[in-house]
């Protein structure tokens, strides 16, 4: 039946029938991904789900994985753990190399290619340095476990070695942290880094004084959360800065050295730059051949799927689909969420190219955390700072937690902190054996 | 006054004195130099802690991290922050080099060479393989926490392989893993492994069957666990027996290669053989210059300092303690914790060498788990087995925890997992980076 379909192919988008012997295939299990697959549960198809990690991130969270306040399996839950009840589905740790839409078949890293009756790739972003790849190794960004594992214990050395080097200009860069980009990560990372730096760190160096840790937050706009209302960004702002972080607006980022960052016509000393401006869409739809916009996502149509390609759909990070005033819609969660759910929904209905109704997101707010009992929130026409923000922040991110388990341990850590201000996950281990094998 | 001190030295251990003016210093933060710290807390003089890790680890429960039954976090602490209210101790991240004992001097990596008016050794031990330090690369061992999650990623990606390569031999190498060491490291492993095998992974792995992974638990000696009653070495070898692990007894170890391990005359094909059969003490121990045991320890005497030096002391894996029976003590936790009291009483009291009472180890009784509900105790003439020994053992493991979070953490793990077979730190991360690094 395929070799059919491939031989009278036509730009007739009805045309071009799914082949309901080959499985649907999702190529990531972030939001979008695993929401499309739980929302699969009743297909007769068989499903298999590629991921090249073994498990869900509650990506939302990393930032407080990178500043010791949480533990990666707090956040994070194996895949096929999540789908153990659901019958139909497979789980594939592998990693897509190529997609050949003429063939329906996906090449895989270690695994022989792959046929698809239908496919949804989800296979997210990574971060973009606007041209300048080189400046990664010096300004790190926050996307996997091991990002955030990895900023933990510079920020953890950074305290040690500075207590070592006490009184000298290195001992200032070590405890400076630089983080570019005003968005919720920069804000709550940010935010973040500082409480811990001040209520839990500085007890524990008793050498070092309170005001050691310096904080800089270097937004390029005029505002920092430029998704939220004016108002909102100014009290964020304020909020950060109540905690010590210095903002720095209007300042975009000329270079980034081991020295530090050249901020505007400022250049801060700094040994630790955190990237946490821009975000590029997966390599791997490149080999889709379609238009790509600047950030690397493919434009799609109104139903998600490709020009031309109905069966093959693209949603969350990787996907630019306009919103109700035309821009693209935000890389969410909640965006990718529902149109995980909205291509589930026409596979599982087996709904033609023609007859799709085009998918509208229904937004239910956005919301910003900056520290203990500081947040702001916007739901609709409704604004929210202060303690009522923080508490609706919370609860929202226990709500939307996978599993009890997490939901329980989760809760446990942030009312613990809350507390005692002492973070449960002030660890160095990651480089603990490539260190013992320098020795 | 040290130069004094020096010049006069002599073997009369009673004439050479502490100087008063140098701070004490505590190597190595396990469970002897924690508990020796600690007991100083109303010492005048300083106290240094030096440490190669910024954490304590309850090494007792390593296994379980390494079995995906529970989290780095969850029995790691920061010793700043255990030492945080001790105003007369200082915590510092560092490795001693070597000990230069006629100018009472420890070189440090990291740091300007520093002088100490007592020294306390508490660097712990290796594993020893036994003049086959070839051995170590197929045969990593388990002491800290990497080593832990190497080996949880090795078993979780060895499920995945297993599964890609289903009805090979390979998928079949893949899933036997080979402990070598039948004492309470070897054996709590087995059971670990052998439960999330069945009950937590199987599940997951639809394709592959229950039976498809295999444990064997490789002894040289006539018995497992052979510092217990040998009623108590049968009961525990049925009980993990029952749970699908091999024991194989008077097999010593001939090689180990990459495809396995020659135990007596028979070769194992394995890709995961793990060692826990023997350990020598710290090579740091060397810069003494004094007598060493066969397995690398200082043996001291009976109050545990070394002829000649009277504050300089050796505890822990560390020292060749010999107790009642005129044998050396063993490498417990519980022998650690009151051989650094002990020294602490001698310091803080300022007890010259020839009035100091020899150490005592007061026996508490020792304990080792096979698995749910199974494990065995013996404290005294008392022997217990089965559910009974197993509840003492979670609660003993439970209160030796530190700090109300870890207890509260682990005891809410341990239920969740009784209850649900669902572990909650199945992830791999670990080797993400260095993975993606390569592609």
């Amino acid at each position: 039946m395929r070799g059919a379909v491939t031989e009278c192919r036509t730009e007739e988008e009805t045309s071009v029938q799914r082949d309901s012997r080959d499985p649907v295939i999702i190529v990531g299990g972030g939001f979008g991904g695993l929401a499309a697959a739980r929302a699969l549960y009743r297909l007769k198809n068989d499903i298999i789900l590629i991921d090249r990690v073994n498990h869900h991130l509650f990506q939302p969270l990393l930032y407080q994985v990178a500043t010791a306040a949480l533990s990666p399996g707090d956040i994070a839950w194996p895949l096929r753990a999540l789908l153990r009840s659901q019958r139909n589905i497979r789980v594939m740790l592998d990693e897509v190399r190529g997609i050949n839409r003429a063939d329906h078949r996906l090449e895989l890293r270690d695994r022989e290619p792959i046929s698809y009756g239908a496919l949804i790739l989800a296979p997210g972003s990574r971060h973009s340095y606007f041209g300048h790849g080189e400046w990664e190794a010096n300004a790190p960004g926050l996307k996997t476990l091991p990002d955030a594992l990895e900023l933990r214990e510079r920020m953890l050395m950074a305290f040690e070695k500075a207590e070592r080097l006490k009184g000298t200009p290195e001992a200032r860069e070590e405890l400076t942290f630089v983080i570019v980009g005003g968005g919720p990560t920069g804000v709550e990372l940010a935010g973040a880094l500082a409480e811990i730096g001040q209520k839990a760190m500085a007890p524990d160096f008793k050498v070092l004084e309170n005001t050691a840790c310096q904080i800089l937050l270097v937004e390029g706009g005029t505002r920092i959360l430029d998704a939220f209302p004016p108002e909102l960004s100014r009290r964020a702002q304020r909020a950060l800065e109540s905690l010590g972080v210095r903002v720095l607006l209007n300042r975009r980022v000329q270079q980034v050295t081991s020295q530090g960052v050249l901020a505007g016509s400022e250049f801060i000393r700094s040994a630790h730059v955190i990237w946490a401006a821009g975000n590029v869409a997966s390599p791997l739809l490149k080999s889709l051949n379609v238009p790509l916009d600047s950030a690397g996502r493919v434009i799609v149509r109104p139903d998600l799927s490709l020009n031309g390609d109905p069966w093959v759909f693209v949603i969350g990070d990787a996907a630019n689909c306009s919103g109700s005033e035309g821009k693209a819609l935000p890389g969410l969660a909640a965006v990718a969420m529902q149109e995980g759910r909205y291509v589930a929904e026409i596979i599982g209905r087996d709904i033609p190219a023609g007859e799709r109704e085009a998918f509208v997101y229904r937004d239910r707010g956005i919301l910003a955390t900056i520290g203990r009992a500081k947040a702001v929130a916007k739901f609709g026409p409704l604004s929210l700072s202060g303690v009522t923000a923080w508490l609706v922040w919370c609860f929202v991110h226990i709500f939307f937690l996978i599993g009890f388990r997490n939901r329980f341990r989760v809760m446990f850590e942030w009312i613990w902190y809350y507390l005692t201000f002492k973070p449960g996950a002030r660890l160095i281990y990651w480089k603990e054996r490539r260190h013992l094998e320098d020795h």
